[in-house]
């Protein structure tokens, strides 16, 4: 059987920015979509040009990609043409070669919220979009409130979205603005729909997560006929939430009825990268990953249960609806220390130190890890300073220099010029060999600004290590990250450091106390220690 | 019409305890029965006696409820009698009205998990419900697997379940253990069921969040007949987590079809208590409590989008599915740089600044808040230093004091037992009217530890404000939030501070810098001032 063609539609740059606390830079808006063509979704609506200067600059340096780059915007205003209506033509001016608009569909909101008559609304939906269809591009339709409208004025919803079809929009989506659009009424209205005229293959769902029901949503719709997804990773998006695209993918990838009846522009190859995919974005977000996502979540094959966490070992399908690594992640059995061990001993082989099965260092190195992460810390990412902790529970960590102490001043004043200006200064004083060097650097980057205490304290740090200054010299710092969290009882903040050298090999390591100095040093003596341990000649 | 009766059975004491990280102490599970029994929950399953010693100790000691109590176990094992079955004999002496028990319906998981016959699995359901039917006690039968079972063993799967049914079990509860199972697929096999005999009033249905459809497949199951739903607060529980019942209880109360159709346990009265239910269980597991969550999220009603805010302002049907009061939630019109003049006002009246439309401030803190937020600041949040940026283009921000200078030191070093130590101490020199105060501060808490170069600089700062020192006396710092972004091309901390004063009123502020310290220093100013705008008479 040949399998129907289903198109995934990312909007976790436009509608996804609409998240509480979320603003994407440019950098980070050209990385997530570098993220999601790799990935492998149809669309990428990168934002609203004109709407704000990040979205202006992400288009004015949109990366090339294969998945179809979308401007985001509204149908003109009343009273004016298409041509001549400014925020229509600053979208048109990004030149994607999709657009799409968002529009009213419901009767309600073009009388009650716009205040303009149902015609004239009609009138902005037709005009936009023959605009834009006669200046060659693929137009799309985001039909907003239009569940809610068909409700309350089934007949102006459906005139509103045949206008656009008509007027030669390859896709109508149906959106459920306010979220609270039940499934089994999604689907109903949908059969409707295409009933009244619109094929399937030209119908899009967008739904939000009010009632926790985006996902089944979505999913409702395409039985029901669509062939359009919207959605954002992670489920980002205004008030609770997009319909989660990290959940959908492997959905319609892994799961009957969807698996035999449907292909989308996502491999099963590419879908082994979805859990990187979804931890980068809360990187990059500096969140903290929702531990009990669908899928993604380091908590999603995790079998606490004893009876489940037995029955496991015999066979992983008892308790498991697909195989962890399909999505790139993995199988959690806390109730083992097996699995536990032979988890340790794959990471430790992976680090190049290999250790026999049922070493007594291995229950040590697994107990110190437990001990740490009650601390605040976490190796999941710092793979470095795993290695470090490992080596010295295992006796293979030379001892290179020790720091005797440090000091990190931070003074704001006024300068000459009358302006506040802050200047931090680091004097570390470390040991090696027996002979003591005392070092002092300040803070002041090659164009003279300040960059901070952690960072004098960095560039004194590695200003002379002696005998080993050598293999530090290529060292820096890429990338510096701080969560606050909990140690014990008390909030501690955790710092995680990247570092690269000239060969770009990069590294991450952590560090963690109550004083944000003191857990950044701790981060920047791993990371150099590490690199003194595969370096270094001892 | 009348509306039919659907039964609400709680397992977060249960099921919800299998979450990753999750253990309740014997304290924490009466309190959080006690407060679903406010809630109006129809059964509180209370744990498994015998299983470990909170959930007997629970039960030695369970608070009287209204609901009915629920001790939970495992169907007697094969080769003996329900009477001589010491684990089920643990569970029958917890003395609850009514016993849930689980037990296998899918001929996989007899055969190959357990390794007895499916007719000796038959018959550990039948004897185990007759003896506990027979003892006078309700009965349910957690069906596990069900689902998966009767797809690939339907006839087996309907054997067990209409063994437990026909020995006088109250509830037959069909599980999706592993949480693959798709909601359609869910209403289809229920109908199978009851065409199978079993009416839907002695169904219910359990499911597990694993393609983020939880909540959506136990209402499918409800409008396929079963009139009983099981979930856990918050959606806690194994791998995913369980149904959350803290979606699933408002949309049955509130939304279509469901509230025509159906009355629960819960009352519309005690409804607008479950925001703080759900904080509750929060605070009792210290977790941070999840801002997009349905209905009850921090995030659930706020407004970002421009567009949406200002419609939202006229009529908050136009964007909101619900009014948030009846979850207790409340409605927030954040500021982005999305936001249009009408959310702007909207949040300049909720501050007490009233500005007339079409003001020219109004563009000029626009451009502001664009300005900063392209540097790395973010107001979202920081609703505080949100006013004082307003208040300053609205000219109506005194000048308290000024901060000349400031410096911080931190050293670490050995101290004389020989162990490595940190010690921070800032210096801060303000003007308050003419007068030039220097004061100085460390960073030891008050059980001796070191907390920090941000600690210090808050001590010192709040040490001696002159004539302002008493408005700031019962200030303390909460909550301290740090995250690297970008101002402009580079690089930048931003610091959110949380503030509370003795009255329990909370305000957060925020700063930005390359340096971390001067970042924190910024929104501590900040916090100072606006506790000195609202409190000082000027």
């Amino acid at each position: 059987m040949t399998k129907e063609r289903l198109y995934l539609y990312d909007t976790t740059l436009r509608d996804g920015q609409q998240t509480q606390g979320v603003q994407f830079s440019t950098a980070e808006k050209q990385r997530i979509a570098e993220m999601l063509d790799a990935l492998g979704v149809d669309y990428i609506e990168g934002g609203w040009p004109g709407a704000n200067p990040t979205d202006s600059d992400f288009f004015d340096a949109a990366p090339k990609t294969r998945a179809t780059m979308t401007a985001f915007g509204m149908t003109k205003r009343a009273g004016r043409s298409a041509e001549n209506d400014d925020v229509l033509a600053a979208v048109m001016n990004a030149n994607t070669p999709a657009i799409c608009l968002v529009g009213k569909s419901s009767a309600f909101h073009v009388t009650d919220a716009l205040g303009i008559t149902l015609a004239e609304n009609t009138e902005n939906v037709s005009g936009s979009f023959q605009h834009i269809v006669g200046q060659g591009r693929e137009a799309l339709f985001d039909a907003e409130h239009f569940f809610d409208g068909y409700k309350t004025n089934r007949d102006y919803a459906l005139e509103a979205i045949h206008a656009a079809y008509d007027a030669g929009c390859r896709w109508i989506v149906l959106c459920d603005t306010n979220g609270g659009t039940q499934p089994a009424e999604i689907s109903r209205i949908i059969g409707e729909v295409i009933a009244s005229g619109i094929p399937g293959d030209h119908l899009g769902i967008h739904t939000h997560n009010d009632t926790e029901q985006a996902v089944a949503g979505s999913l409702a719709a395409v039985l029901a006929g669509v062939r359009q997804v919207q959605g954002t990773l992670n489920g980002l998006g205004e008030r609770c939430g997009n319909a989660n695209l990290t959940a959908i993918i492997p959905t319609l990838l892994l799961k009957e009825p969807f698996a035999s009846l449907f292909e989308t522009g996502v491999t099963r190859d590419a879908l082994k990268g979805l859990r990187k995919v979804s931890r980068s974005l809360d990187d990059i977000l500096n969140r903290v990953p929702a531990k009990q996502a669908a899928f993604v979540g380091a908590s999603a094959f995790a079998h606490k249960a004893g009876l489940h966490a037995s029955a496991i070992l015999k066979n992983p399908t008892t308790y498991e609806h697909i195989d962890p690594a399909l999505v790139g992640n993995t199988r959690i059995v806390p109730m083992s220390n097996q699995a536990g061990q032979s988890n340790l001993r794959k990471r430790l082989t992976d680090a190049g130190l290999v250790v026999e099965k049922g070493d007594p260092a291995l229950t040590r190195i697994l107990d110190r890890i437990k001990e740490q992460e009650a601390r605040g810390y976490s190796y999941d990412t710092a793979q470095a300073s795993f290695e470090l902790l490992a080596r010295e529970e295992l006796n293979q960590l030379p001892s290179f220099f020790e720091v005797k102490r440090y000091r990190v001043t931070v003074e704001r004043r006024r300068n000459k010029r009358g302006q506040m200006v802050s200047l931090s200064e680091a004097v570390v004083v470390v040991k090696i060999d027996g002979d003591k060097v005392l070092n002092v650097s300040d803070s002041l980057g090659e164009d003279g600004s300040d960059q901070g205490p952690v960072n004098a304290l960095n560039r004194a740090l590695s200003k002379d290590l002696g005998k080993y200054q050598h293999i530090i010299d290529d060292m820096r710092l890429v990338d510096f990250k701080v969560r606050i969290t909990n140690g014990g009882t008390e909030a501690v903040t955790r710092v995680i450091i990247d570092s690269e050298d000239g060969q770009g090999k990069r590294w991450s390591t952590v560090g963690v106390s109550a004083n944000i100095v003191d857990a950044s040093f701790e981060a920047l003596l791993d990371a150099i220690n590490w690199k003194l341990v595969r370096d270094a000649d001892v």
